[in-house]
């Protein structure tokens, strides 16, 4: 949608909006949907090809509103999620369909999505080895518990082992950023020896440093025999395996326990919207939990989302993935990815092309990692330039040892002149450096 | 702001959108303000009459633009935290100020509030007895910590313990469903007799079930005494405090060590925005920071929310209050709680006129708790027909073992004549039931 369309659907929109206000008292107060009513209302799968903004307008009043906020708010995201995961082709079993017993929720961001797992794993192995020792207290059990991530993996990660008060590792990972099995195998080894608990591996698909990929098919084995969740963190670079060239960076899934992604990081949906599947509700639902009787309800069995989350009320974010979906289409939507991809490896020639510089990682999406040959102080000066210009703006990491400089392609209005202009731009600072530090 | 203004300011808004959009390439990828540059272009406080609509928007340009999405979003933040702490006469502790070690910060909900400030005692007690006892290790600490509630709580503090990991217990309430002194302080007594560490009680002002206070004014010195954590969770009811007349409900806030309501429940603002303030920022800072280096930036310690609370990505939502509390003003917002707590009492009038109810708790604010006299299975049966029919929609609960009907008064256009039509209502399903009951 240009920005000329978009200024005739806006004011549509907010026409729409005040007529529902207007006549609001015309409306019914409590809908009379049975659970479940939405599915059978829209197509099972999200279209391959763009439909129009009339279509999907159209469907409010007869998909949504009979439903009011409430189930609606709850279907259409159950239904969402069963879409986005067939187009990521994700097994079976993550998906909630009529009868599955896994599916799909909305979290704000990728730092909830790991904590919830966490928390749910940790709720898992409590009540497992309760079982077996109904006298051996939950505190002491957590004592013991430890929990596994890439050395590379994002610092929320971290942080949802310190919020779920459990011991946090940090695997080794191997000359190209990734988390190998032999590496955990190793750990857990010395971990088990010592009288702990492994009970939790979260991996990342897509590192935020150099979008790295942890090896899911090895350690993906060797979590489902040690009985360790696996979830895996795909925050950013989820939303490429729409695409089947960049599926196969997802081989290993069916291994995992949950699994998460941002579609408001890379899949055009606005912030917030981070989503999580999960092969078995019930084990997260299990560690949530609570029912008041203000919560009961007369449908208590089908659905309540408030029990895969930590707060209780919930946005309609559903709608804005039910637009973005129809409104570009899977073809779409692969489309944007490839041409950021493109654009991506367009930086890379640039950066290869020229002898100053070197690539210090694999170019797999949208980012490119880079740096000036020579030191890290040569780097981090060139980066205070780069950003004090304020012609872009760039966020460094550390791979190595090494100051690196990170380009990522992420707007949704990016053509190649502007990664041209950049490269441009961070070419001719760099000259202007390399100069002054020959005088 | 009614439909007709609502369609022309939408419309403008949707091409300030647009214009924005068509223009981007104009704009400055970066700001170049200094931390603290908004808090001088606005007042220092909400304004008391209202303002109009274009007083508002034009400030878009002048205060937010220049400091675009960030640091705009932080600093508008702490700001509109300030005016609704000073709306609220929170002791001066809890505001920001340009040198205060406390302040605000916007939460999704209530139950994420509890949460924060729960793994933030949990996270200084252990501090504090590992000062002590450098050998003693976090585990064993919280295998002994217990958080308090009232036996009224929310469900969503209950849930807090349970994702913290720690023990919570439910302190009984008076016959006005209140937590007194002496009920904690009994509890406190045997609890450090078996050899438990008490670190945080949660206070409710206008509980869910029935609007009830806890008696915080016996309840805080106590916590501090004990240096127990006392966070007060207002959720519904903080909005009230805007007025005068309802402030003495928040007598003893001094004593707490963090405080929230939900200005989305009843203070015109859409969810989700629930405004949590806490005396120091380092209590809560220190339970979450972890920084990795693509998180660092120039001004380190200008203030960073994520720390704050669990997602790292943060919405703009002070935007939503920094026009509301300029559209309505400190009066209009006076007169909108004033308005829905006169209608609540009006509501009651009509209850207590009938021989056949009674009225179940003291009406305080904008909630009335009622029953037929009788069986708590009559009043499900009232319950059930009244939501069957979907004129209205209540929602029940249990009062010192009764089955209780709650009327509450929460929407923005809610007028006399819907409560006397809801009452005539309710009354007419009575009846019918009544005269079956005697055939």
């Amino acid at each position: 949608m240009d920005a000329a369309e978009f200024r005739r659907r806006g004011k549509e929109m907010v026409d729409y909006v005040a007529d529902y206000l207007e006549n609001i008292e015309k409306r019914q107060v409590y809908p009379d949907v049975e659970p479940g009513y939405l599915r059978s209302l829209i197509p099972e799968e999200a279209p391959l090809e763009a439909e129009s903004y009339e279509d999907v307008v159209k469907d409010i009043e007869r998909v949504i509103m009979p439903g009011a906020a409430s189930p609606a708010c709850t279907e259409l995201e159950t239904v969402m999620l069963d879409w986005l995961g067939k187009m990521l082709k994700l097994p079976e079993d993550f998906l909630a369909g009529t009868e599955g017993s896994g599916g799909g929720v909305i979290q704000g961001t990728a730092s909830e999505a790991t904590l919830i797992a966490l928390l749910a794993a940790r709720s898992k192995i409590v009540k497992l080895i309760q079982t077996d020792h109904p006298d051996r207290s939950e505190t002491d059990i957590i004592s013991k518990l430890v929990a596994y991530s890439s050395d590379q993996a994002h610092s929320s990660v971290e942080r949802a082992g310190l919020i779920g008060g459990v011991r946090m590792k940090k695997i080794p990972t191997d000359s190209k950023f990734s988390v190998r099995g032999a590496a955990l195998q190793k750990v857990l080894e010395e971990d088990r020896a010592a009288g702990l608990i492994p009970f939790f591996f979260c991996a990342t698909l897509g590192t935020t440093p150099s979008c790295a990929f942890d090896c899911i098919t090895e350690l993906g084995p060797i979590c489902n025999a040690e009985k360790i969740w696996m979830h895996i963190d795909a925050a950013y670079a989820g939303s490429a395996f729409i695409c089947p060239e960049f599926r196969p960076l997802l081989n290993g899934i069916e291994f995992a326990d949950s699994f998460n992604f941002n579609p408001h990081k890379w899949l055009l949906v606005n912030f917030d919207c981070s989503a999580m599947w999960v092969k078995k509700r019930s084990d997260i639902i299990g560690a949530f939990k609570i029912e008041p009787l203000y919560l009961k309800h007369d449908h208590q069995e089908s659905g309540n989302q408030s029990h895969w989350q930590i707060p209780l009320g919930r946005r309609f974010r559903s709608l804005k993935m039910w637009f973005v979906f129809r409104m570009y289409g899977l073809k779409g939507l692969q489309a944007y990815i490839r041409k950021h991809v493109g654009l991506a490896k367009e930086f890379e020639s640039l950066v290869k092309a020229d002898q100053r510089f070197e690539i210090s990682a694999d170019v797999v999406l949208g980012l490119v990692c880079f740096r000036l040959k020579g030191s890290n102080e040569l780097n981090e000066i060139l980066l205070k330039r780069i950003n004090s210009a304020r012609k872009i703006h760039l966020v460094p990491c550390q791979l190595a040892g090494k100051f690196v400089l990170r380009f990522a392609v992420c707007a949704r209005t990016t053509e190649s002149r502007h990664v041209r202009e950049a490269w441009s731009h961070i070419s001719h600072l760099a000259s202007e450096l390399l100069q002054e530090l020959r005088h």
